[in-house]
């Protein structure tokens, strides 16, 4: 169990990781079957997992890749503060959740972004998943470069 | 690719099997991994995965086994309807789904139904999924035991 303050390992920053929480950045593919294995728990009828991939266009222009760049300190610290309030609240029936966001190009059809979490009933889990990734692409310090044929542009994750 | 009528292939039996939607049962484990492979596609921003796992309790008795029976023929035309009425709506953004429900004795933490799609955006993808998820447990021919340390009950997907 590493936790707060970021420990390098590689090129992968963990901003949390225990036994119901793990949040982290990586230049690395997002590991999505260790991920929901991390997840499952024997108090949990639901498992919902999120990843959002790389499109081949955007605004009909063909991406050749996406880039993300981070602060890694702050954007670890609001993943972590996210995943954090989801699981301690005294209402909540979240019992693990993951919460991983991809660093450098991503390639087509891959994961920038996963949310996975367990829950106890599925109306529970269905709307800490979704309330997670909204939290995500709002508060993240974590920008997205859309690198297309010709040109490019930069934009907060914040923006679809 | 194999359709309509059912294809028994050992004990898994597919509705629908094309490149875009695949629905089947199955007594064995539901391959999660293949199925969000399946779903991926480069017009697709979001996967969406739902995964409805065993229980230790349910409400407050222990749990040995759950065990789920269904009108193979039935639930098979039913899930393939839920489906297809999913991906061949003229407005839907919903590019590859899978549709499973496994029968049998489910062991804890294994899922018992899954439900994983992509979609051109995220908002898409989140409605889509948990109308497919109600629908199922809504409309399916498939029946749930419950063996308790004590006694069992049966009920439908149906009920939570």
């Amino acid at each position: 169990m590493c936790d707060w303050p970021i420990e390098e390992e590689g090129r992968t920053w963990y901003g949390l990781k225990n036994d119901k929480i793990v949040v982290f950045l990586t230049y690395a593919e997002i590991p999505v079957q260790k991920s929901l294995q991390f997840v499952k728990h024997v108090d949990a009828g639901a498992v919902v997992y999120f990843g959002g991939t790389t499109r081949e266009t955007f605004e009909g222009r063909e991406v050749v890749h996406l880039e993300y760049e981070a602060h890694i300190k702050m954007a670890l610290k609001t993943l972590r503060n996210i995943a954090t309030n989801i699981t301690s609240s005294s209402h909540s029936k979240i019992h693990r959740i993951v919460i991983c966001h991809r660093l450098g190009v991503v390639p087509k059809k891959e994961e920038s972004v996963l949310v996975a979490l367990s829950s106890t009933h599925r109306e529970e889990g269905w709307r800490a998943a979704e309330g997670a990734l909204e939290d995500i692409k709002k508060s993240a310090e974590i920008w997205k470069k859309e690198q297309y044929l010709q040109g490019h542009s930069w934009k907060g994750d914040k923006v679809k």
